[in-house]
């Protein structure tokens, strides 16, 4: 990256504003354990970000709750950006859970702060609240996290269930959120969890 | 990618929903001329989307005519879908302009034709507003999918600037519509150009 000295004659608010957005570009860089749908390659976090802001803009109707779909789309956009410095945490295996989750209080810190302040409060109160899983929109929008890597590894038969050698009963409990957000999307997950396990994708329960 | 056969069990519009949130995957896939900010590699369209979209909800507030940030933000999460099957157009160099209109044409009809009927005609209502660039939304999302690739440009010193000898006079011609839909962006922009031209990234004007 180039000298962005240039950003130093805006005005403060504007300098900040495209500071971070340039800054934002490494979660570009940040790999998930998850496969694109054509076993090309690991998926990066950013356009895993915006597959599910459009799972949140086709599905919203099958929240369980009334959400608010620019909120839920919102909190879906920035959720993993906390990454560029925590890294991912992938869902079967990995790092201590405190651990992580103090590496992520650092990374919003860090990262929203770069905002002009009223930003900083708006972008890290959405954070806060998609991490506290507690709000109907938050809820949606963490099912919805958890949907979009299961059809993944279905449509690449396998995926990190394969890598981490995952059996249904975890897969269920891991995803137990989508049915509780969205009883329609809990169905047909519950549909290709099983299809997964005919296939050989997804261990049977022992 | 694998039989989606389980789809066929499910209640036709969240058969179609996933069927089209499943095909999408493949932006991940098109690869744009723009490089990302740490030099890696081009960027993809699915993740230059999400950038976007970003740059929608930090920079809203610049918008000459107010704008509504969901309708902006759910404009640019979908206006390069079409590039599944019509692929990117280089701002610089590239397609005959009626030639790749009626290619992003038909890919609208497929793509956003995966959607259950009444989604049909919302996605399709919002790319056709946004190709058309005459609303305050639609002009505003115009900006920023100018803006994002120039100051990209920057960051990395050249660019898709070096790789079609683009001169400055060309650069502003491009990306005019920043500054008609956002005076301070254009300012902004303004800058990153001369500093662009004094460091050799792009050719003054002759
Ligand atoms: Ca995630």
């Amino acid at each position: 990256m180039r000298s962005q000295d240039w950003l130093g004659g805006l005005d403060e608010r504007l300098r900040r504003q495209l500071g971070f957005l340039i800054e934002i570009d490494r979660l570009k860089t940040v790999l998930r354990g998850t496969r694109i749908a054509d076993e090309s390659r690991r998926e990066n976090t950013a356009e895993h970000s915006w597959h599910l802001a459009l799972f949140a803009l086709v599905l919203a109707e099958h929240a369980d709750d009334a959400v608010d779909t620019l909120r839920v789309v919102r909190m879906l956009l920035i959720h993993d950006i906390v990454e560029i410095d925590a890294g991912d945490t992938p869902v079967f295996g990995g790092t201590p859970a405190a651990e992580q989750a103090e590496r992520e209080q650092r990374a919003a810190d860090r990262l929203f702060g770069l905002l002009p302040d009223d930003q900083v409060d708006e972008f890290r109160s959405s954070w806060d609240e998609f991490e506290a899983a507690e709000t109907p929109d938050a809820r949606f929008a963490k099912a919805l996290d958890r949907l979009q890597p299961s059809l993944l590894n279905h449509v690449v038969g396998g995926g990190t269930w394969t890598d981490y050698g995952v059996d249904e009963a975890t897969e269920r409990a891991t995803t137990r959120r989508v049915a509780d957000a969205a009883p329609a999307l809990g169905d047909a997950l519950e549909a290709a969890i099983a299809d997964a396990v005919a296939n050989g994708w997804l261990r049977p329960n022992s």
